[in-house]
């Protein structure tokens, strides 16, 4: 049994529909159960959200779940009737019909559980399940919206419930690349990535995965399969254990150019200050990235951190309040900055790596504003202007365009 | 408590949404409990038909419906978003949450009841229930759509559910005419009009009500008042009982121009000839209209009916078909015909009526080609170009233009 979930650009129109429906036909023919995930055809999300600001100035968060809904609602069905069409029997499932069970959260509901009753029953049946993606409901049936990377987040998860044998994410890229491939020509598809390397990479700016499924997967041991839905080739398996030749090496260089950062100048060195800092911003949605903490001196600390560009004038607003509470001397920030990581298990106890990046980065005159480390991933803040140049750099210094292309 | 109505026309666009919601808000405003039922937006429902012809040659039915739905759930939530906008507590139901549960035949589901409790529930908290009109769901939450009248159909079964005082039906006419506007420029605006009267003019040609959706209110009497989204005046009651001097008149004059006529020529006269022919037609969906079976001579007889023009080929087929079987000695047919009728209570037992018809239509050397009554109703078929000058002699002939105008 396999899992397959279509993105929004597969199912954009009604040709593309039908190229979706031949290749579930295939599958289907090949011997396998298949229950496919679908998204909003194309722009259909962005339209129903400017439907609802053109009628309301804050539209209330159920109401605009029960409007967006409709985007995956109206796929589901073209999917089922087009593969009826080529002989393939089929049942569209709104996702409260297939099961999914979600937290109270509109516009962010978290998957509380599947309820996979009659997602199984049309399988028995031999039929395709086609589940509409990115939407649950409540006990109550209260409709919600799982946010963002939701639709991929229902296939896993869905994959997860059925106990399937593999979820395939069918999207507009080949796979996982090396690099953004707009940036590096050079860039190479990975056959093979971790979940924690995924999760990482996602983190940083690669955009194909969200993390949130990725997670799912690595919990419940699902094999998520990232590939094109415009050719036939494999692209990136996401797995556990990835082969033991890729082990030992950087995965990825990924990249993210729209961040600004902001300092806390001279704050009191005492408990409970970051906290002061970052719940604030946490309430109000904003997410801070990279947070550096300089050596306090004489009892007094500067305080960095990111966020992303557009969400710097918010940010600054409700950290200039704070500063005057935890008395701070004030505050100074700048934009224009672009955070460049690189990726991979293979760096766990293996320092030279770091180095190497820095290295790199110093050779070709790049100056790193700020660093940031976790256990398989290197970050350096840099100038927007030196991001390309940085990630091409790295990517020769790790022999990432050496990678063997799949078979 | 009301229950209002508002069509595709009336919640074509964005701005349209407006001024429906300011409406709506008023009505709350006068101390009034509201419940919206709400239409597909202007051509949203035939998009979508569009798309599924797109993907699939013979769309089946049940994904249909499950597509056709998103028309009016897409409506619901931005009419319960604009109401919130407006300071008007809110709530958008789909049909299936609304209670609406109907028998299992997509496309033309009946409604077997409605179970009103969230719509009760809303109220109670003080809010305007938006309900998604057109659809509803089997007992195992299999979504069906109503078929044609359904939303005005949804309202007014949720008036009778509910116990509203009324059903207000808002549309893009002014309500019920004596005749139509575009064929007689003297027609005058009804400000009463019978169940009864209502269901023989829907039935001949008017088609501002669903002749469903009139039985209904008949039923449980709930009154209907048909009335403009585009301005305040009132429009037309549909009730038990019209004001006493109205009541011995005729109440309109409707007709209907793509008519066909076939005739089975000399049939035998024996019981089942009339069941042979008709029972395949219903079973393929083709409304036959005025039937007339001419005096029996010699043991044989004409039989002739009308069906509407776009059926003509596949009814001449089945008929064709029969005719071999019920020993005919063959068929005829002929296009090109209209039907005309006059129709009001006031006809009941007072034969003049039908008289001064056909008086009426001699005078304007109008040929009749068959004739068929109700109680409360006369029709004439004649020539298609004769029809416009028939609807408008008929209607002076009644003196229709001399209804006074509403205040």
């Amino acid at each position: 049994m396999i899992v397959q979930k279509y993105g929004g650009t597969s199912v954009g129109t009604a040709g593309r529909i039908k190229r979706v429906c031949r290749r579930i036909a295939e599958t289907v023919r090949s011997g396998q159960q298949v229950v496919a995930v679908v998204s909003a055809m194309g722009h259909t999300t962005d339209r129903l959200i400017a439907l609802a600001q053109r009628v309301s100035e804050t539209p209330p968060a159920r109401e605009l779940d029960m409007l967006v809904a409709n985007g995956e609602t109206i796929t589901a069905p073209l999917v089922a009737m087009c593969l009826q069409g080529l002989g393939v029997p089929a049942i569209s499932l709104t996702g409260p019909q297939a099961g999914v069970r979600t937290s109270r959260q509109h516009s962010k509901a978290r998957i509380r559980e599947i309820r996979p009753e009659r997602i199984l029953e049309a399988l028995e049946q031999g039929k395709v399940a086609v589940v509409a993606g990115f939407q649950g409901a409540t006990e109550d049936l209260e409709i919600t919206t799982l946010g963002r990377g939701g639709s991929d987040t229902t296939a896993v998860a869905l994959a997860a419930a059925l106990g399937a044998d593999a979820c395939e994410i069918y999207t507009d890229v080949d796979g996982i690349l090396t690099a953004d491939p707009r940036v590096v020509p050079e860039a190479r598809l990975l056959t093979h990535i971790g979940y924690d390397e995924m999760l990482e990479l996602a983190a940083v700016g690669a955009k194909v995965m969200h993390p949130r499924a990725v997670e799912i997967g690595q919990l419940y041991s699902v094999p998520i399969h990232v590939r094109s839905s415009f050719h036939r080739r494999t692209g990136t398996m996401i797995v556990a254990e990835v082969p033991m030749e890729d082990r030992n090496r950087v995965r990825g260089v990924a990249h993210e150019k729209q961040v600004a950062k902001i300092t806390l100048l001279s704050v009191p060195d005492r408990p409970g200050v970051a906290a002061a800092v970052f719940e604030p911003l946490g309430a109000h949605g904003i997410s801070v990235d990279v947070i550096v903490q300089n050596v306090s001196s004489e009892g007094h600390t500067d305080l960095t951190f990111t966020v992303a560009e557009g969400d710097l004038a918010q940010a600054l607003a409700l950290v200039e309040g704070v500063a005057k509470e935890v008395q701070a001397r004030g505050t100074s920030h700048s934009l224009g900055l672009a955070k460049v990581s690189v990726v991979g298990t293979g760096m766990l106890g293996t320092p030279g790596i770091a180095a190497r990046m820095f290295r790199t980065l110093a050779e070709a005159k790049i100056n790193i504003e700020m660093i940031s480390t976790s256990e398989i991933r290197i970050t350096c803040i840099v100038e927007r202007e030196d991001a390309e140049r940085a990630v091409n750099a790295l990517h020769s210094a790790f022999e990432l365009d050496q990678i063997p292309a799949p078979a």
